[in-house]
């Protein structure tokens, strides 16, 4: 038992007994920002600042749970940079540092990646939210998200306009289970391609004429991004389950188009 | 067929077929602000605005919805009060106007209810977050979300110190569905009746006084919030499932705690 | 004095003396959530709700002041629909309730206005962020602020490309002091007039058609729609002084473009 | 003049002279997110992720300025760690390369600081949001800014009550003009010291009765922490300007107590 520092023995108020028969899916922490450090694909690493949730299975019979020890947790795999493999191993951890069934953890940070501009080849850093969760009860399962902004361009107004086609800015999100490896970058760029054009933090004019016209030759609805994103992840053998979006954010509208779609391809 | 002005025809992109062979879950639009108007408990009305998303399932067949239409549903129902029985017409208008076999609205709001101060009796506006969510899909199945804030003062706090106990706000979330009638207050009030304290927005000194000491005398973890919300609403017969959370902003932490759990009654 | 229910006085520890000789600039209470009803330029009315900040200057003779007695300000005048005139004897209610020698009161909440598509005429709500912020000081200071939702077309992705131009929507602001009578819808059809194209909740086939070909031909960057802006508000006589801005979310990058500009025209 | 591959010249239409004779005070991009990485008190170093405005003063004659060289100016600056004293040079650099008589640059950074709880010694780590702001216009003008989350506790509601007494989170901001040398870790900890009692990630129960009861023994009002807060920032000498402020998230109210004040120790 713990004692203050006079030496009085304190109270373990979450061990304690509880008779309302009530489990709790999930009780823990959320909202911890934390430093991440994540291998690249091309072998560096790379830093960021990642808001974390850490939950247990609480049985019916015990108060609480014990907060603090998320946090000891967190402190102890700080030090080495994460690969998405190595999520499983710290929910485990998680799992048994506070003696529960089932444990959860969540991980959303930016991760940046180069890109050459499409003519000049003139570098620049663009930023994505990814988000690592794992849930460790037996089995562990691993989702890994990725949010990538693009283009879309309606062909629509494409088609019915003298000249001209309202385009704009969208969100593609995708979520996957897979097999074996796939990194950040993997995902991200599959995301990319099934939009109207990539977007680049960095373009000069032959760029800017190069994205301009490439986006007008591949006009794409909301509904055909989440088809086209299927496709490549139906094609893709490391997923075994996804969950994909695309949200549009409208020029010609203050509101958004959006489409989404799940599948469990071992189903 | 649609015509330009100048009377030459129109072609309908959207409904063209598509051979990509992928239905879509949902389709539709996003951030729609709209007005709403609630009928309250009491027999009158309110006025607030809402933040609507409305989408349809979409068949592999067909390359695109038509999304003008959502808007157009929503403007021949902004005329009438609506109460949370209401809901499920309005997806079936959906439904039928979009061709669809499944349809889908949520609109969230802002709901004001008044309160007394405990102790001058002194009465002020509440403000809540509600949403409304449902899915007509030959089944209508509707569910209620409210999330109240309230106040939680930490047991473990009060039993290790001399004096005084952490408290803070927090804020009580509960999705149900549930048949017969169920008005938002009666499901704010269950929530508020969870916590160590209602909060209020307006309280003079005696009534300060009064939630001081009555917080104090009512330490709750926030596992005790959704085990004592979940043991209301496993008494009250109209609900038949929930999902219900409390997540506290702890005062001593610049991180949260949190416990979720969810329960099918008919399961 | 105040007593509690007991009949015991209670303290009133607010208004003890302070001897830190510190003023404060502003102390009150911020994110009170509360309805608010405008009256329209049309002359009917509407019910919004309002995220309202009060605050008064506190001489550093007074250790606090009194957060209750802005709420009840605030309940004193909920129950009638409110101008933009109307908000200076709003702000004067809160010094004199307050004994201060300054007020200020801000309330930030959704207008709606009825806008004809442009080919078919169809009638939809487009909605907008209006701010009321008023100093009573003496003299009363009051500032009105709309941000608009709308379209901007880039003129050197037009210019250089082939065919398409890359456009997106962007919001622009305003903020005006003014003399005379000055509706929302004035000053919302100010800042619609100074972008590509003005946007719509609700728009048919030939409405696309016209609204795509529109913004091709009167194309902006963002620096043109804040100088369109300020042309249009130096013209206006009932103008005296404004802050604008417009922020473009770029459909090619993942970043914005931003230009702001303040004039006094009495200065 | 650029060419385009083929090798035709590409017009610059952001250098055509502009007829309006509007100038614009600030032009620019923002929601840029970029990597940073700043030198710690200790003589370390950390990683971060920024949030970048950056803007120049755009004259009347020139119809745009050349959004693309902000994102080159920013990756020419992001290999070295950076401090405070290194951000008059960044925006020069800026003015510079933008011909601009001005220009800003602002930059919003989480930062993290290794704490000990009270008690038991044990580490953990403290996040705050921190931003950078520099004008160069031949002065150069630089703000840091600090946002510490810690706890107060109402000094009324424990006078008043027979035992207990309501606390919160709070939120205090602290931007300076400062002379010589002042580390994110000095200002941060200058604002802790105004709360109530500093909030930590990790706390063991003889850590908790501490912090309980400490805050219990330092009861302050939000209009108390601003005081204190300006009082330590009239005493140090490194400070010029300052402007601070306390957000107090009640948790007995659904609305937020708020203070703030400004004052310049030149004027």
């Amino acid at each position: 038992m713990t004692q203050d520092p006079s030496g009085t023995p304190m109270p373990d108020m979450q061990a304690t007994p509880d008779r309302r028969e009530i489990a709790i899916d999930r009780v823990g922490v959320r909202e911890v920002v934390y430093p991440i450090r994540l291998r690249t694909r091309e072998g560096g690493e790379q830093g960021s600042v990642a808001n974390v949730s850490m939950y247990v299975a609480l049985p019916h019979t015990q108060k609480g749970t014990h907060m603090s020890r998320f946090i000891e947790v967190l402190e102890a795999h700080a030090c080495e940079p994460i690969t998405p493999e190595m999520f499983p191993g710290i929910a485990r951890a998680i799992r048994d540092r506070l003696n529960a069934k089932e444990a959860h953890i969540e991980a959303s940070f930016t991760y940046f990646m180069k890109k050459k501009a499409p003519v000049t080849g003139i570098e620049s850093l663009m930023d994505y939210e990814v988000t690592f969760a794992c849930t460790a009860n037996g089995e562990d399962d691993f989702i890994m998200t990725v949010a990538a902004p693009a283009t879309s361009l309606c062909p629509c107004s494409k088609e019915i306009s003298a000249y001209g086609a309202h385009n704009q800015r969208c969100e593609i999100t995708a979520s996957v289970r897979f097999e074996g490896t796939m990194w950040i970058e993997d995902l991200v760029e599959i995301c990319e391609r099934a939009s109207s054009l990539e977007v680049f933090a960095l373009l000069k004019r032959p760029d800017e004429k190069y994205v301009t016209e490439h986006a007008y030759d591949n006009p794409k609805f909301v509904e055909d991004i989440v088809r086209d994103l299927a496709i490549s992840l139906n094609d893709d053998a490391r997923v075994t389950w996804y969950a994909i979006s695309s949200e549009n954010f409208e020029s010609i509208h203050s509101h958004n188009a959006y489409a989404q779609l799940e599948r469990n391809k071992r189903g």
